[in-house]
Order: C-alpha cells, then structure tokens, then sequence
C-alpha cells in the first residue's frame, strides 16, 4: 500500500477540505500564543514555523502520516546501516563521515576506520597546504587550489567555502570549476601561476566527462607551461572510489583520498569531496561543521516526531505540496554567504526525491518533489517577490537568516533582518482593500483615484513560510543546517515512499550525449538522430 | 472583457482538450518536417520550438488569441509612445535607449535628445576611466569601479557585464554590490585601494534602502582611508532621475547621469544604468548591444505575428501556462557567461507579469507568469535535471547555448552542445519500458534484476523545451536575445491583461521594515508587530 492509500493520508485530506483557504490573518488572531507553539529551536537555530497554513491539528495530523508511513523505522534503518538504497542495493551512511569514534553502524560493518584514516590523511594533506609547506614542480609553495568537479563534487564544498569564508586561509584561495564550457576554466587559467597551482580532481567513478576533460585541460596547461620534464603529480590531488584510475591519469597514491558506494555526491561534502573546503578553514573548522552536522543527527534520530526538525520541515512540505498544491518552494537566504544554498539545495532535494515511481517500481501516486528555486532574498525583493505578493500563486518560502553578521558593518544587519521579518510578515497577513483605502485616505489621495489604484496595491496575503533564523554562520550551525535539510529530505522520501538515494534520471541524457558528439565530426553520423538535433547540429556548421 | 473570455480562447481550450497528452514521439513521427516549420530565427539566432508541444494548428489559434487580444495594437501603442504604463500614467520608452536618431516617440514628445546627450556623455566619462585619464582624490588613476544598486540597477547590468567579459577592459575592474548584508560590500572593499576606486551610486529616487546605506558606508570608508581634506566627490557618480538628491549626496553636477520616469528598473541597463557595463566593455561594445536590441525592436514591430520571434515565443509561453498548465519555466544557459540570465529573467518576468489583476482593475481570471528559475545547464544537469526527467512535473525549458565559445578550449565547445541538445532530446522522447527492457536485454542483466529495475529507468519524455542557439556572445547578439526576452514578458502581458511595467507588490515589504527597524533599538515598539515578529524580534535579542 502507498502512503496516499493511508487513514493517516485520508484524515489529512478531510482536515484540508475543512481547512480550505483559511487565512493566516485568522489563524494569529484565533491562536496569539501561535508564535511559541509553531516553532522549534535547535541549538543556535530557531525554526519559525508559525506563518504556515497550518494549526496544532494540522501537525498532529501529519505526525500521524509519518508514523503511518513508518518514518522512525525508516530513521532506524538508515543508521543501522541497511541497505535502504534498494534500487543500488547499498547502504546510506553519510552520517557515519560526521562522526568520530566507532564502530559505525556497527561493529561487523564498521566503516569508521576508513572514514577517520581517511579524515587524518585530508587533514595532514589540508595544514602542509596550510602552511605553505607543499610545493610545486618548481619548488614553489602552491597559493592556488582549483578543486575539479561536477554536481555533488562541487555543489555542497563550494557553498559551505563561501559560507564559512570570514574563516578562509588569508593567502592561499581556492576555486571552483565545474562547467564543461571553457568559459569557467579558461578565464580561471589566466589569473593564476601554473608553478603554484594545485587541482583537485574530484570524481567518484573518475569518469564524469566534465570533471575529465577540464582535468585533461588543466594537464595540457600545466605542462605547456612548466616544461616538459617536471613531475606533474606535484600539482594534482584526487577523490575516487576508483584510485587505480586517479593513478592512471597522474595521481600519487598518497594524494588519492577514497570516497565509498554509500555514499551519494550530494551528501558527500563531509567526506574527502570536502577537502578543498578543508583546506580554505582548516581541518578545525572542518571538524565544527562535522560535530553541528553530528549533532542533528543525533537529535534526529532520538527525538520525538513531534519536536523533530527534519521531521517536522518534512512533513511541512509535505502540507504544502500535497494538500494545498504548491508546486515549487523557495529558498530565500538572507546572507551574502549563503548565496550558494538555494543551488546546494536543489540539488539535495530535486535529484533526491524529483522522482515519481516508488521504491518498489510502482507510481508513487501523489504529487513528489516540488521545484526547489531562490535566491538572495534582500536581491529578490527588488526582483521577483512581486509574483511572490501578488502574482496569485501559492509560493512556500524558507527564509534564512542570521543575527550576527559575519561581516559587520554598522547600521547594516539591523536593517537586513528588518528587511527579512517585514517580508514574511507583508506574505503572510497581506493588506486588506479596507486597508489600502484607509492608508491612501490618511494620505489624502483623491477619491477617484483612490478606486483606479486600489486593486492593484491589495495584498492577498496568506503565503506561507518559515524562517530559519541563526544566531551566526558558525561552522557547527552550518553543518546543522545542512544536516537539517538532508534529513527533510529523507523525511519527505519516507512519506512518498521514494528511493531519496539513486538518480536513474541522470543517465539517458549522458547516453544521448555520447551519440550525438561523433555527429559534428563526422555529420553522416546525423542522420540517425531526431529531426530537431539534426537541425540544430546543421545550423552549428553553418559558415558565419 | 478579459482576453480569457474570448472565442480565441475557448478555441484554444476546445483544441487543448482534443490535443490531450499527445506526445512529442507522435508529433515528429507525424510530421518530420516539423524542426524546419517550428523554427524562427533572427540574425545569428536560431530559435527552434519544435520540441514544443504544440502543432502548427496550434499556433495559429495562438496567433488568433494574439489578434484578439489587440497585441499589434499594444506594440503600436507602445512605439507611439502612449502612456500604457497606466496605474502610473507614463510611456514606455525603453526602446528609445537603442536608438540612434530621432525623433522619437514623435516629434512633440521627442526624448531622443535627451537619450543622446546622456550617452554621448557616458562615452566621454568613460573614455576617461578606459584610458586611465580619471583620477582619485590623491591623483591616482582610478582602477576599480563598483556600482551600487539593486534590483534593475544591478541585475541587468551585471549580467551582461558577465555575458560580454570576453571584452573587459584588461586593467580597469567592474564589480557589482547590491545586497545590505555587509557580507557583500566589506569583504570587497578589503580587496580595495581607496585611492583608485570610483563607486556608481545608482537609484532611480536615490532612496534606496539598500543602495543609500552602501553608497554611505562607501563614503565612510573613503573618508576614513584617505584622510579628511580631501575631495571625495572624485570617487563618485551617480545615476539617478532625482539629480538634486545625488547632489546632496555630494556627487558633482557633471558626474550625474539622468535616467526619466518613462523606464522602468528591469528595462533600464540600456540607460545611464549601464553606465558601469559601458565601462566594462567599451562606448563602442555598448553601441553594438543597443544596436541589436534597436534591431531586434524593428523585428517586433514589423514582423507578422506568426513569425514574430518575441510574438511566438510570448504565445508558447501562454500555452504552456493557461492550457499545459505549467506552474514554472526554466532558463538553461549552456554559456557560463550567461550565468546571471536565469536572476535576470526573474525579475524582468515575475515583477512584470506576477500579478493578478489586470490593467483595469479587475481579477485577471488565468493564471499568469509562472515561477521563473534555472541555473547553467550542464550543471543542472548533475543537479536538478533527475527532477525535470523523471519527477512527473511539467516545466517547460528554455535552452540556450552559443555555437562559437567565447572562451574556446580544445574539446570542451562540441561535448558542450553535444549535452546540451542531447538533454532537449531526452527531455522530449524520453525511453519507453520496452526500450529500457531491450537495451538491459542487450547488456545482458538479469531478467529479475530488468523487472526490479526497468521502472526505475523508464523516462516518460514529453516535457516541452524551446532551443535558442545564437552563433556566438556578440554585443549585437547578446542585446537582441535581451530585447527579445523584454518583448515576449510584454506580449504575455497584453494577453493576460496585465500592465507589465508598474510594480505595486514591493511596497508593502518596505512597509513593513521600516515598522520594525526601530524596534531593534526600542523594544517597546515591538508591541505593535505581529506574535511572529515579537519572537524573532525576541530572539535577537538574547545572549549568546
């Protein structure tokens, strides 16, 4: 049986019809202590979730769909190392790269000893760096590490970098490349010294057409401008669970660091795909990010469903997207460091869970994963909250923010955070048409014009949010923020009774790739393709 | 009476409903021709809507909804000058900023001499700066430029900045501050020489939040760095339609450039808002740009419906939304250089269109602009793609790439498009269960390991992309795919009803925030605020 099949799905559904279009206006009227009861506090996070469409009922009803959907065994499961990633038939442990000490999960399939090997040898790797002590071929100390990869490779260690980069290493940077198009590496190139240039190639199967040819590239101009003699491995690290490849493509054994099969490429950036992110803060701060992320999963595996974040971000989500039909979320930090996190975050969310066959191959039944989008939310409120206000479409945000500053400057956070409560509170309550007439009366607008601009400075109100608010980017609330959203994640597959861990969806366009490529060598090759791509590979020739 | 009560309409909707979920599959098998009929292009544009979901039939009932809803009208009305932006009674002249002669609208009402003026001054200032010829407070050539704005006064500028880099000045910096988080402005001013910066302070009422509290720390930081004699007003310019104000500020008289009431932010980088952009690329590159969006204009206003890029590409648009019934459109450049495109279009699309009351006041009764989102695509593809493939959405794409790189390397261009077009193909086709079944047959899997698998690796296809494919990153080309995006928002507009050029949904957020500023400082006024407010208010101010 799926979980929409459920009493627990039947009684969320007769509580909707019941609840319909009620207003958040009525709901802080009807509750004034809403404010408390609806929000959770972890740490140095507090989770506001007062301004969802939602009451006490409402979360009980949905704690009853988790329970239904079997979401503590599923908890269970998970860290007991099963291999809930059935359609692999692999385990999923990225909780055990946050950990440390074991055995994990237990002791006769202990990984810990790799993971903590693993972690010394990254943090041996990350202080020579550090401190300027690892050399090029020339024998200079290396100032720029260009960390090579694509998706989970590159997403979750490029967001964290800049997120926690009031912590950087003063000197030595490092950079990001991810993108086949020679418009990403080629610029990079020309700012840095080849004799003080390190790349990470990061790549599980060492394989990624992307990860290799921009590999291939950075070979090409290392040796076009060192010479042809120097020992190039100087200048090379890896991450693969494939080593004798990183060996055959140039890499010292001890500079290639293992990533294992249970692990998926969104949530490794706690494993050795974080180690370019290791050595921009430092294995110290590494280890932060690492305990703030261990210490979520502890809350969520032994906290009751009821005060449980992930649980209850999850089952949130679930409202919104099967019961009252958002179809998309939106991610709206409002820190400059975070401006990574809505494209971590679709990722962690949309390649998980935007899937619509279960675990067991059936159709899942019921609406899944909604688009995950946003942007800086101080930027977006000059861009697009506009439809968010009064575009007519039903948009569930997270706000996040912090109080500190990571980068105080004066009379600046006070205004941002005022900026972000004002937002979720003109979304949430809206103004009347009593309202606006009442305002542009005090304002002593005419009355004719008064009726030709009312509709359009009406604000419907009743769009639902959270807020996410942090006390400070520290590493530790970092690691649980993600951690957090992992397990929401986790949460949300368990109800839709999805596979949260393979990506099935990713392979047809790879192998459409690979046919379409020989075509602009070789245009006879064309002819067995689609009438559109034929085209399209036409115009490519095309004198200019 | 609303477009959407039209017979147009009720024949599109009697159509859609024979249409049904008719498939791309039997679209191209019943008409093999259709890549070369359902495809536009315009100068070095190639604009291929084949793998639309839609038949010629179907366009031409759109070209009717079109005609009914007087959009030839609304086009004329918009180059006659007419004020359409009505809740605000002004013109809509933005297509006079490319321009190169007049008079225009007409001769009563001409602008373009203003226009001229204003960028024949542009040039000359900088000129100056290209050729190191302007100087700070201590006589030091200036080095840096920032530009502080947001919203239109960032977004368009920076994203062509970013689209046209391949033709930076070498020296001389262009950066782009927009956010109040002090996380964005302080990390960039450690990178700074006070001596040699110049900041563009750009708002159109120079009120800003945002902008005015960056412009002021700027200042302080200046006056702080260079000692307090010295004349500060060489560090400045300003744009600005309130020229009085930039005064105030302390910009000098012949450092203010105007912009006019009859531009919107969103449609402004052609103005004195790209001021920062021109200096960046060059007058010249600057001409080239608004000579391909003047051109991309004549097109617009010259071409029949049916082959009128922005015409169609504003009719797909409005299929896909009110009869497919897509809640979202995805922007996938395949140009890192166009990586600010997908935050560009959001604002240009959801502050225009995201409304949901028409010109007259009335409830536009369709839904309007959907959520516009999307990242680089070949990112996207190790990202989010999974969803778009397999999460039983509808999200209609927007694939854009370029033929030549602009940052060519040896391979990368052609397995750059090869992706590209490969995952327009595979969005489209998709792989059936008896495909999958024989291509597991053909690797020789097991038959239960096909019958535990074969689900998960079915692709159901038809999901709708348009390809744009421009033949490089020209300023002609890029200034024309720009115009050619601004057009399409305004058709939709006509159709659905809507004045695309006022936005009253950011009035209340602002609102609201300066409600709550002071109540950081007086937490008495706290009282007035909503319960969720308080609390947040109440959590910033506990210890940590």
């Amino acid at each position: 049986m799926t979980n929409t099949a459920s009493h627990a799905w039947a009684a969320l559904a007769a509580h909707h019809r019941e609840f319909g279009e009620k207003h958040l206006r009525d709901l802080f009227r009807d509750d004034p202590d809403r404010a408390a009861s609806l929000s959770l506090s972890f740490e140095d996070i507090l989770f506001d979730f007062s301004k969802q469409r939602l009451t006490q009922g409402t979360l009980d009803l949905l704690v009853g769909l988790a329970e239904a959907a079997s979401v503590p065994e599923a908890i269970r499961r998970m860290f007991d190392g099963e291999r809930i990633n059935t359609t692999e038939k692999r385990s999923v442990l990225h909780v055990a790269l946050r950990r440390f000490s074991g055995p994990f999960p237990d002791a006769r399939t202990d990984v810990m000893p790799d993971v903590l090997a693993t972690r010394g040898r990254m943090a041996k790797f990350a202080e020579q760096l550090r401190a300027g002590k690892s050399q090029g071929a020339h024998g200079m100390a290396i100032h720029d590490v260009v960390n090579i990869g694509i998706g989970g490779s590159d997403l979750g260690p490029k967001m964290v970098s800049q997120a926690l980069r009031a912590l950087a290493h003063p000197t030595l940077k490092v950079h990001y490349v991810s993108n086949l198009d020679g418009a990403q590496l080629a610029p990079l190139l020309q700012t840095l010294d080849p004799r003080t240039t390190l790349f990470i190639v990061v790549s599980k199967t060492f394989t990624t057409q992307e990860t290799m040819l921009n590999a291939e590239t950075a070979r090409q101009w290392l040796r076009a401008n060192l010479g042809g003699e120097v020992d190039l491995a100087r200048h090379f690290a890896a991450v693969s669970s494939r080593p004798e490849r990183a060996a055959a493509f140039g890499v010292g054994p001890e500079r290639v660091f293992p990533i294992w099969d249970w692990v998926g490429g969104r949530y490794s950036l706690w494993s050795a795909v974080g180690l370019a992110l290791m050595i921009a803060i430092g294995p110290h701060a590494f280890d932060e990010l690492l305990r703030g992320a261990e210490r979520m999963d502890e809350h969520f595996r032994a906290t009751p469903l009821a005060r449980n974040l992930p649980v209850v971000m999850g089952l949130i989500g679930v409202w919104n997207t099967n019961f009252l039909g958002a179809a998309t979320h939106a991610v709206l930090p409002y820190n400059e460091s975070l401006k990574y996190l809505p494209s971590f975050l679709q990722q962690l969310e949309m390649e998980s869970n935007g899937k619509s066959v279960g675990s067991a191959g059936d159709p899942v039944g019921s609406a899944t994963c909604p688009i995950v989008w946003g942007e800086l939310g101080n930027n977006g409120q000059h861009a697009f909250f506009q439809l968010l206000h009064q575009g007519g479409r039903l948009v569930p945000c997270d706000f996040i923010a912090s109080v500190r500053s990571d980068y105080p400057l004066p009379g600046h956070q006070e205004a941002l955070l005022s900026n972000c409560f004002a937002q979720t509170s003109a979304l949430a309550f809206g103004k009347t048409a009593e309202e606006v007439r009442e305002s542009m009366e005090r304002e002593n607008v005419a009355p004719e014009e008064i009726a030709g601009l009312l509709p359009h400075r009406v604000f419907a109100g009743n769009q639902p949010s959270s807020t996410l608010l942090l006390k400070s980017l520290s590493p530790a609330t970092v690691g649980a923020l993600i951690a957090l959203y992992e397990h929401k994640v986790f949460v949300q597959g368990a109800i839709w009774g999805i596979n949260s861990f393979d990506q099935w969806g990713v392979e047809l366009g790879k192998a459409m790739a690979s046919r379409i490529l020989p075509a602009f060598a070789d245009p006879s090759l064309a002819s067995a393709l689609d009438a559109s791509t034929r085209a399209l590979l036409a115009y490519c020739r095309r004198p200019s």
